[in-house]
């Protein structure tokens, strides 16, 4: 069974709202396993330890990340996540999983491509293959900000129920289910 | 059999004699065929009229993209190429196959990723999966200019049998080969 | 008397109405004249001929650079002339020029912030000085797209009266008189 | 007298020494102080309590951000900095004031140039103003990776006083005497 996690950083709950979305997509896909982990629960990574977290990301065909944008890039929360993978890095341990991410923040544009531009550039340190957002300018009810990259979602200052609006969910469902479907047909190694 | 079709322009040469390299190495791979255009030779697109370049273009498994960096982004006439490109883009017509892109330069670093992050967003926009360097740090006699997103060639002003430096194109064959392999994991639509 | 040129390309008339509007609003500074110029009338860059265009593009204390988002980046027309200014890059000639830069696009983030970065790196390449859009978040009517690097609109598939929408008009003309008072305190070389 | 701030995160010393030879290059230029600041050293941004390190750079006529390249952007501890500085942004306190950026990584390009964006983002949200590398091709002994946003240094695994080479503080100091000259220009607030 191929198995992709989500790995998030949330502060006020609305960029974990969509990672559960992205996750319930992938869900729905026959033969793909999903797990979400926020990265206030990943310890800095130790090789010498046995770390959980850690094994669920090293054992993933798939990861994709997410994180609000601050400051026009990830969080330094979702950073500080990134730069722990240092040591996976160097042995070349994410070589070839796929990566895809989304990004939420209280703008319409908001410096959100910044963000996934720097996701997309650490993945490809990794040697991991991109997945794209994917989702064509006619499709009605779906991915209402124009992301091509990964998939964005835009939130106000509200509870998560009612944002980011029910379109953004829609869109990270489907954004999952096409990264499951990519899992499937890239393969487990 | 699967096929990469490598698109690529140059004026002195330096762009097309890594375009080859990264060619050659797609040929060392078993069950893939490998086709160079430059973008001279590709027309504006016109869906009315058989263009055999797009036929091979559309038909493509993975489209590797080679532009010069100039002024800091690929050169105005593979601007014009990927422009053409707008109305299969409405068409989701490159849908899902997978992209790469290689770029040469006068500087070692000299703005080069920002001409490679042109190419990913445009394939993103074509709903394409990106394939990365993939070359790690401990590596010997690759990768010379640490590019991590796609390659990276640096040529000197003179004739294309001394610069690039024979380690660019070994860099190239490799990255050829890479694309190749990802091309057969990936499958045929 | 301070002088800002408002370089764009436009096909639909979209961009060319945002760069009118940018223009105005540079000519409400005391002190600043301005100057809109179509890419369409500026020839390909050749020192041993009297070129007013470029004449007047030399001569500028600020040049401000506008263009669709096509594919995620500038158009190919704009690109051209970006690469025609390489041999004024080669003699430092617009060295310590102030610069900003806006775009259009139909969606609402749809990649124009990497538009505008092409524009940014460029403009690096020039040894020129970068002028943000300096708006904050608490600012009502203004930046609906919530850009920082530079202006942004966005314009439906309609006639230039409709679309884009009245707001983002008043976007360009706050970021015209924002460059214009930029440029005043800059001072002329 | 005008006033620049160099802050800077560094881990083994390598940016902090680039940090240092800015520094030394905006003191060569008269009516300009220079206080050097490493993020260790700046707390959580608190507005009701006495902060001499944001007391600093709020008083700054010009901000220059320095830090490593960590897997594709600027390291954790900058990215906290950064962050921390987002109830500034929201009531505009850095509006207008320059900025520039440096960074130091271990390879010749090595995406050094999505940390040099990232801070050009940053500063962009703060409605800064941004003063580029501005070397020019033909300059010997100086910018040796050919980069234009801001200043790149490439440092090996080794000491200080070896590496990065002396190349790479030459261009440091005429960094920081361009940024210098610029804050001059620009003026006081």
């Amino acid at each position: 069974m191929a198995c992709v996690v989500v790995v998030y950083h949330s502060v006020a709950g609305h960029t974990k709202s969509i990672a559960l979305s992205v996750a319930k997509g992938v869900s729905l896909v026959d033969g793909v396993g999903v797990e979400v982990l926020c990265v206030d629960d990943v310890p800095a990574f130790d090789a010498k330890v046995h770390q959980p977290a850690w094994e669920m990301l090293n054992n993933a065909d798939a990861i994709v990340f997410g994180s609000p944008t601050y400051m026009g890039s990830v969080s330094a929360a979702f950073k500080a996540f990134m730069d722990t993978t240092g040591s996976l890095w160097y042995v070349r341990r994410w070589m070839d999983k796929l990566a895809a991410g989304f990004t939420v923040g209280g703008g319409l544009a908001g410096d959100k491509q910044s963000t996934l531009q720097a996701m997309q550039v650490f993945a490809s340190q990794h040697g991991m293959v991109w997945v794209s957002m994917g989702v064509g300018v006619g499709e009605k009810g779906i991915d209402r900000l124009s992301s091509s990259i990964g998939m964005m979602a835009q939130a106000d200052d509200g509870p998560t129920e009612e944002t980011p609006p029910k379109e953004d969910h829609t869109t990270a469902e489907h954004f999952g289910k096409r990264i499951a479907n990519a899992t499937v047909r890239w393969g487990t190694a």
